[in-house]
């Protein structure tokens, strides 16, 4: 039985076949209708996480499948000081795979070595949210043909943003990457990913303080929300915060296919003007998020689409 | 694509066709068990309302489709400073439909604009509530077997309850209407109303401020609640509460074919030894907002029954 | 129509039916998959007990039925005033069946006389918890292949545990049964319980102090958590925990068939060691929560399997 806990559990080879059934389920909907009649996925949120959880039930529910759980740990007496590993032997016996979202890091690896279900991790503190990176691995491909030879920008908050450390983790992988990291010196990324996942392995790479210097390079541009809080002083947010919001000025540098992502919700970092050029995908993203957790849905569940 | 976010956005002829529909669907509703299959009704209450919430579930389940959503802000992170329009375009990569309740006026129509699915308002703070209005309708419409031609009292907070006045402008569409507005002199229907929706169309009404005075008149009896904090003083109050109290003594001087309507939840405005009367159609009501919901649901999804 | 409120609304051979069916369903999972495709279950929890919830909902997804309520009651505006009476009259439109779980005891019961639609009573206060009782009763017979002729220990809080109470009355039901009481003794069972289900039907019985002494006599050992709280003083909680929870060391004196069951959640009062040793059935017990409450479900809707 296979679990899904950080974005590199499944090989290359893997999440590739993976984002073929993605597209394949995009393409034709209907003919996974009925996959999954009879299963059931236990939404297992020990902290809210509105649009994850109704991406896994709506991915759920397109496979003809059925959804119990809860939505925050205040509705769920599994909070009552009873251990992980009691109650996914519990959640084993009402499902047939679950999805679990935690506060804490390493919760979701926990479960999964005392369940009787496949488990996927729906978020784990700071720590992993693979159905985001494998959402963001679809969308790029999708867009560029393929997960090589494209140079990507990420923007933002590169310290503490989780998604972007499984997304360089999870391209890195790939040949002929180019990443070029554009954030405020406070929140560059980490020394310890950075090393790891391109100085090691040779991959190029660029640092760089603002959009414009770099956006005509970029075959993706891969937005993060800076949060105020997480600057030294208001002085340096108020200095920084502009270069880092994307507005129809700043677009007009890009080349004509450049595709620009969010993991969402935004607050400010991308301007509502941006939504009407086509070069905006962050909503498409949403919706291949719900294929791709079909795609990973029938994947531990073994089931082949009738 | 429709939405219904007002009564009124329904013409006289189609909320009558639609008014048919949950007729036909009281009446043969294993007609209609299979409808929705494979469709997925998202429920968004932004504050909770076990009531309407459960209805539409109810609605959509008997329609062979599914239900996703959240029951209250607090489990959604959809309130974490993200746009109403944001959050709709997400949802439209979930749901087919979507049934919304928010404190904020006005949300579920800013909703609409960027939706790509239908929008149904399902109370927007004071505002509108129309599945109400369309519930209301077909109970008076069952029971009298018109909207026109009738005489309509409508009781208790005449000021605050928006059930009452979308019911009003609703029914001043048809011929025949004559209002009796019973309540106490502070809580008296607001001017604007009454001229537009009564005074201008040139219909017959009367103020009371008695059940009795004016009950044998009536075809309809709808009752609402009067509270406490709407009185200027405590006095008034214990004064006035029982003249807006129904029971079998004020029951007597009713015709044998009065319909008594609420829409609940009541606390005290309605004696529980007045529910065994026949005449009692309350939860009658309940029942037929069930119906008259699958109706609206097919409607917007254009979908004909198999 | 019939509801159940307490274990011993059933008769023996109701209950030995039930019993059997859901041993059945056990067997033959895949039979009972469409018994209930277009009813509707209403899960309604006016205090979170998600464990319950969920087996429930399983339940009546196993049977191809679908499910509507609400997890706590501040997700519910069910609680603003409104009667039971009344909100039950409202569920009875939009569901087949309801499982009601309810801080005041006799709420439940309540609902019943007022419902169009079976009242399961899932929990109410310190009361009655039937389901629960019915899941003991199955894993007990299956186990020992009757409910006759065993002699059964029960440890921990029997003062205040409503699940030993409502089993020690259903099996003082059965021919051949010896009860052994195991606790401290400012948690002994009340004396009404033991004089009306114990002593006046002449059962043997002993009491007992520590589990060692009476280890090797048992043939079931239903575990309960021992809370703190409970102790008059904190000395002789330090004093006496330990011998509350059950450990390897303890099993060692048991028969080779004994059977360890708890209603879970378990905090600390049976080791994780023992959880590998055969002999400990809480997780099984679990499972077969779901099998009799498909079971339930299927004699409170009167469906026989397709």
């Amino acid at each position: 039985m296979r679990h899904l806990i950080t974005p590199l559990d499944f090989s290359v080879e893997e999440t590739e076949a993976l984002l073929d059934r993605a597209d394949d389920i995009a393409a034709n909907p209907k003919a996974y209708a009925s996959c999954c009649v009879g299963k059931k996925l236990a939404t297992l949120f020990y902290e809210p996480s509105t649009r994850t959880r109704l991406s896994f039930e709506a991915a759920m529910l397109n496979l003809g499948g059925s959804v119990l759980g809860f939505a925050s740990a205040d509705t769920s007496s599994a909070s009552k000081g009873e251990s992980v590993a009691d109650t996914i032997r519990v959640i084993s016996c009402y499902a047939d795979i679950c999805a679990m979202r935690h506060p804490k890091e390493g919760a979701p690896l926990v479960a999964s070595l005392y369940s009787k279900i496949p488990v996927i991790n729906a978020g784990d503190g700071g720590h992993q949210h693979p159905t985001q990176t494998l959402t963001d691995l679809m969308t790029i491909r999708a867009k560029k043909g393929s997960l090589s030879g494209i140079t990507v920008g990420l923007c933002g908050d590169l310290k503490f943003g989780r998604t972007v450390h499984s997304l360089i983790m999870s391209l890195s992988r790939y040949t002929g990457i180019r990443f070029v990291l554009i954030s405020p010196k406070e929140l560059r990324l980490p020394g310890y990913v950075l090393q790891e996942a391109i100085v090691k392995k040779g991959l190029p790479y660029q640092e760089a303080a603002t959009i414009e210097e770099v956006m005509p390079q970029l075959d993706i541009l891969y937005m993060t929300r800076v949060q105020r809080e997480r600057f030294f002083n208001e002085e340096d947010y108020i200095r920084l915060k502009d270069s880092y919001i994307l507005d129809k000025r700043k677009m007009a540098f890009a080349k004509p296919d450049l595709c620009v992502l969010h993991p969402l919700p935004r607050v400010n970092e991308i301007a509502p003007e941006v939504d009407d050029d086509p070069r905006a995908a962050y909503f498409e993203q949403v919706q291949n998020g719900v294929y791709v957790r079909m795609a990973l849905i029938l994947k531990l569940l073994e089931v082949e689409p009738c």
